[in-house]
């Protein structure tokens, strides 16, 4: 009996008056109630199927039972992510305003209701407790879902509107956000306008190379380690993981001289990409990296004993699923074979124009020659069919499935571990995990 | 904050120890952990994203939040389903032995280990404690499901042999199942033997009509519905359903004169044929009558007060997304209006040729021209791609998406309620739900 290592769930019928009155009489239970300290992370586009495709990936194949992953540890119910219409399926942004404001929106909306009227997020609500506030991400650090804490704007796509709100957005004077990492430099270092330099001038420590994280050693302070997004896990060479580290150095300056607490939001923002491109080596890079992210929060926490890690994705994205086209089968250890992403294929063999050997450099198993035809006859005839052709190859011979280049409606998983844990349980709605966290903040 | 209606989960953290003594002290606690009554429901193929989309379904669209349906008052968990291989991928058979007797199996096992010997079942050991024992299915008693929790058989597809073993396997002289519900006359009554008089001359109430389920008024007993599986929910006309009526003529017989209690696995068996059939229409048409039966047995459960339900899926089927092909829509109405699955559909219309006189009798929205021709072409041209055209047609109109006329390996949702629903929250493996079956087996 493998369950049960981390949270304990109890029926009503259990959960005697008896006990309840003896929880609620204790000083100390009502003081473990509220956290000090609050852990968001957002797995973006991590449907189950992605959790479980992760489990299956990580094993060691040496030995029989499956091994359980840090997900498995935490896992506490799922939330419904609709936005407010009747799509039925949500964008990032209007999910992202769910879980940062508890109402639900239109999708597009960065921290805004459907009259486009801003809407307090619980980052705000925490600053205004005087805690240290966050957020960590693999995107640039203004898109949609870090966005919709920080900001508010009628439109995602504002990136550089979003960019100035971020040091618009107040309280008492001061912006509401007080560490940023993640991609950005296209937004924040501007022909019109250098954020960067106004972000110093207000004492804001900045650092731009994700190989030296140790430049930053106190807040506020501001990381921008791209143009835009990071480069993709599994296209970056030695230092595959780029969330788990910041999270590392988030963590560290956030939990000094911190009477109050903080709240930081970290997202593995490409789990998404890399799921819209139906590339499932790459999104299985960012799973790993997410992965990684969660362990060293959850050890945090386990050691710091007064702070909340609750975990959920925004949506899921691609349609994935474990086996397809009628196959029984997921050749998982296919997967680990392959050490570079559709996009970086794509674009060397559009450069060199050699196949095989862009291949045989980034890919541990051969080309079949029916599918070296249909990648090479895209390379010479079809330049825009060659991401499709590698996504058809790929996807064929790893026997993984797609329904869309979009997100797509399902449930999504939520975890959470520490200090009020169990107020996540069964099945919740998405805008309920922001307004648990809300009713914390007091 | 709709959550928690059911269920509160406490956090190790909270479940101090005093309050875990407390409990562990009171003997009507101990008494409540161990359920007398035992209702195992498995949605076959019952993926999370067929319980979202039933909740889409089913919703009320004349107001805004999405209605919780009954699985969302029930949410503990989720398990994992891998075989014992190393496809990841399961069939019913090793899912439901995993189910039933709590070890990993091989795809195809019916009851027996990956040396084909055969594992004692959560539904024997039932017996051997007196309790009463019942299957209750839409598919034919025989399939792999309900089988792997009565008989042993190295292959699925030996549906006679599995049929004489509901006879041979016995307890102190009688067979070990009291109670069979579905269909299945096919393998019952053979050129080669009769099963149904066999079981008569045993003792067994025989029921043949399913609108008259009154005819059993004790156990033993067995209602055979129909030769193989039953119509599906959508093609029954005025009375869809047919597990949740056949499930409440089951709980009104169990629950006579039962010191010992019982147990019973029921199964909502063709959510799973319709997902292989890629039929969106005729899966939520069986999501309808297993959370209908769901339904009453919960109220069943919350009157008794001694029962346990414990509901989990096999394995997804289908690969099926809420929205496809980039676009981020579910046309739930649209799916609403649709009254006879692709099976009828594509069966009148090989029949009598008249493409927009079938489609106009069953469907309440028009076949635009292109989609007429796709079909019509299909009938007249290709007769085997006319359920491929009609799924195409109907599942872009509505905007789902599958990936596979298989089973995909992503875990599944458990739900529980009642008398010991705590010991399933959190992640666990499918073979865990057995086993903690037999834990309260003793």
């Amino acid at each position: 009996m493998k369950f049960r290592s981390l949270t304990l769930a109890l029926g009503v019928a259990l959960l005697s008056s008896s006990c309840a009155t003896t929880q609620q009489s204790s000083t100390q239970a009502k003081a473990q109630q509220t956290p000090k300290n609050i852990i968001f992370l957002i797995g973006d586009g991590m449907g189950v199927e992605h959790t479980t495709a992760y489990r299956d990936y990580a094993d060691d194949l040496t030995t029989k039972p499956i091994d359980e992953t840090v997900f498995d540890s935490m896992l506490v119910g799922m939330a419904s992510t609709y936005p407010d219409d009747h799509t039925v399926v949500t964008d990032s942004a209007a999910a992202a305003t769910a879980l940062s404001a508890g109402i639900k929106s239109y999708n597009g909306a960065i921290g805004v209701d459907t009259h486009k009227e801003p809407l307090e997020t619980v980052l705000e609500k925490a600053k205004q407790l005087g805690k240290h506030t966050a957020v960590v991400v693999t995107s640039q650090i203004n898109h949609a879902t870090p966005a919709a804490f920080i900001a508010h704007n009628e439109k995602r796509s504002n990136y550089d509107q979003i960019a100035d709100n971020y040091l618009s957005n107040t309280y008492q004077g001061k912006p509401v956000i007080d560490l940023m990492m993640g991609g950005g430099t296209k937004y924040f270092i501007r022909e019109d306008r250098n954020l960067v330099n106004e972000f110093k001038q207000l004492g804001y420590q900045y650092s731009d190379d994700i190989q030296n994280l140790d430049v930053l050693t106190r807040l506020p302070a501001l990381g921008l380690y791209a143009p835009v997004g990071l480069p993709f896990a599994i296209d970056s060479g030695e230092h595959p993981r780029r969330l788990a580290p910041m999270a590392t150095k988030a963590l560290e300056l956030l939990s000094k001289n911190n009477p109050n607490g903080f709240f930081v939001m970290m997202e593995g923002s490409q789990i998404d990409w890399c799921s819209h491109a139906n590339d499932i080596a790459c999104a299985m890079g960012e799973m790993d990296d997410f992965a990684a992210t969660l362990k060293a929060v959850k050890a945090f926490a386990e050691k710091d004993g007064e702070t909340l890690v609750v975990v959920t994705a925004d949506h899921s994205t691609g349609g994935l699923s474990i086996g397809a086209n009628g196959q029984y089968l997921w050749k998982r250890e296919m997967i680990k074979q392959i050490h570079a992403s559709i996009d970086t294929l794509a674009a060397e063999m559009t450069q060199n124009k050699d196949v095989k050997a862009v291949w045989n450099k980034h890919i541990d198993f051969a080309l079949t020659d029916d599918e070296f035809n249909r990648i090479n006859d895209a390379v010479n005839n079809n330049i825009k069919g060659l991401k499709p052709a590698l996504r058809t190859v790929i996807n064929q011979r790893t026997v993984t499935g797609w329904t869309s280049l979009g997100h797509s409606g399902g449930d999504v998983q939520v975890f959470a571990y520490g200090v009020g844990a169990e107020k996540f349980a069964g099945h919740i709605d998405n805008t309920d995990i922001a307004n648990t966290i809300f009713s914390f903040l007091k």
